[in-house]
């Protein structure tokens, strides 16, 4: 607290990212990396450009080259793309340049726990809707016309996907406000809604190249939708920083997006773990969502989440553990090479197996 | 224009940085950038990076290593230092974070376009106060305690710098409000400010590796300053980007901060470089102001400002022309290698012989 604060600094509270394990060689299932290296035309492409000694000069304040990679990957227009430094930057945009309305905007109780940072931080109102039961989102909670939409496809932490059907209905029974679907895991196995994009101008959807694209360690991620949208984000942007995406991060990301075949290798072996992942859970008792993501969302019965995470950690195994209502007997785990996975699995049989069942907080 | 902004949006005034010259071989001093290139530790450090493979994981979201190394550099603590995705998103967060109160910030009329346009995008209030008929600061003009205030030093486009004695007499009379000194260009003659931080709570400096440590690609500015307000900094940060400075960034901007020696061999070939510039200018008949950046401000009392920045255009060579009332008759030339500065004075010297003296706007 200081006299020096502007006033909305005091009302903030702060988003918190996954812990960086000081740990010497920890197992890291805790922030959704890849556990698989980008492309290596990835490498390629920044050692090109440190060749050409460019580093002195200011990148492309409008990522031309990347823009048009990314749109012509989606049968979209540059126009239709907007470039930030990373999908935290283009979502702290979007609440800015899209969601600031009379009426609030509508996003699940139980999602990225960013979003409402983002609203308090630009005095968006908001209102949290409630998953059902099983974690799904009730989309008549969003469908009916009455304020901008977040919404995450996959949800995260749960891992579930919406049907592409569902989020076409939202869009058409919305027209009035802009519908953003956060797409940060969709190419793990949900479907996603860029193809419906030229049919609806309401509609903005956000990607990134920090998960199934390998490139957490560069901050690069996208907004595609309509110009007009894609303008305020624009507007935004010139206002407050005009060259947010350094030159090797710009060639980085167009390196990644030239190399499907590798994208689609590396998708394809994220899948087949998370399933064989989810399969081993299951067998010490654990209950696991059926997730679309690149992390699986897990609780056991009869251990306390707070106590295995601290256990796991200990032996060097980083989880994610949310400290929030209806999810703190949860476990999100990022999907991990098969070794990984192997380990954690290895762990959690001997904590399984050495202590005894805990009373959960939801049991007590 | 669309339905779908959020109010704010429709008021944006969009910065517009310098050119990027699609030109084949420009001689390019539009930007200010160094015409040398970083230390080579900057491209090794880069390079031994990538070959640890982490691309796929994020990097240090507080960028402990880098803020240790600016602050030893500075003799602060890391708690003094912040780090942002270039200088520019570093006085956007200090607009939204420390700038916004009851009475209006204040900061000169001619300076650096991109203040006004933070201000429009932040709801801050501000005051522009006109610079002298020599295009000082008048320091009378803020000294007297009333708002917070913000002063480039030395100030863009004039290149002129201010007296420490000045910004400490500043910080003392106006106790309640912080005072943001903006030293972007500070490396190439002007004093800094740094040494005033530890006995005045509300001083502010802003810094980046933009300009003296040939690090535009790369996107890494510093604030430092009391912890109180790099606190306020950090809750923006946290509340907007968990992660804005890439893997690469990091280690480059360490890098060129553990090579002094290089840093100041640059900083003393451009201030040569510039003395020479406008003693080359002068004998062709501008005015030019003492400038202690990497920049000359000039006039030419009987052509025209802007007719000469196209005529210098259409020969390969960029020059930024700003069309602002009291300064549409000068041009900003960056100092680049003698070489360069001797193509910019050889094409001058064509034009100047060649064309008839021209009536400036300011003449008619």
């Amino acid at each position: 607290m200081s006299r020096f604060w502007s006033d909305v600094i005091h009302r903030l509270t702060p988003y918190i990212p996954g812990e960086q394990p000081a740990h010497a060689n920890p197992v890291k299932l805790n922030t959704n990396e890849n556990p698989y290296p980008p492309s290596p035309r990835v490498v390629d492409a920044i050692r090109r450009e440190l060749d050409q000694d460019t580093l002195r000069k200011y990148p492309d304040p409008e990522s031309c080259a990347l823009r048009q990679t990314v749109a012509r990957y989606h049968g979209l227009s540059s126009e239709q793309v907007f470039v930030g430094n990373g999908s935290d930057e283009v979502l702290a945009h979007v609440f800015q340049a899209l969601l600031k309305h009379d009426r609030p905007v509508r996003f699940p109780d139980i999602s990225y726990s960013f979003y409402p940072v983002y609203a308090r931080l630009y005095g968006v109102a908001f209102e949290a809707k409630p998953l059902d039961r099983d974690f799904t989102i009730n989309i008549d909670d969003y469908a009916p016309s009455g304020g901008p939409v977040l919404l995450p496809n996959p949800n995260a932490p749960t891992g579930l996907a919406l049907r592409l059907t569902d989020i076409a209905r939202l869009l058409t029974e919305n027209p009035g406000f802009v519908v953003v679907i956060d797409e940060a895991y969709v190419d793990f196995g949900a479907e996603s809604a860029v193809t419906l994009i030229p049919s609806h101008p309401n509609l903005l959807v956000v990607q990134t190249t920090s998960k199934a694209r390998s490139l957490a360690g560069m901050r690069v991620g996208f907004a595609l939708g309509n110009e007009a949208l894609i303008h305020a984000l624009t507007r935004v942007k010139d206002s407050f920083n005009s060259y947010p995406i350094d030159r090797l991060a710009q060639v980085a990301a167009v390196a990644a997006y030239e190399d499907d075949a590798w994208f689609r290798m590396t998708c394809a072996k994220v899948v087949k773990s998370r399933e064989r992942l989810a399969k081993g859970l299951r067998a010490q008792g654990f209950e696991v969502t059926p997730s679309t993501a690149n992390f699986v969302f897990a609780r056991h019965p009869a251990r306390d989440a707070t106590t295995l995470t601290a256990l796991l950690r200990a032996q060097g195994i980083f989880v994610r553990h949310f400290d929030l209502p209806r999810i703190n007997q949860h476990l999100r785990i990022s999907v991990g090479t098969d070794d990984e996975c192997d380990a954690l699995l290895r762990s959690l049989r001997s904590i399984l197996a050495t202590y005894e069942p805990y009373p959960t907080t939801e049991n007590i």
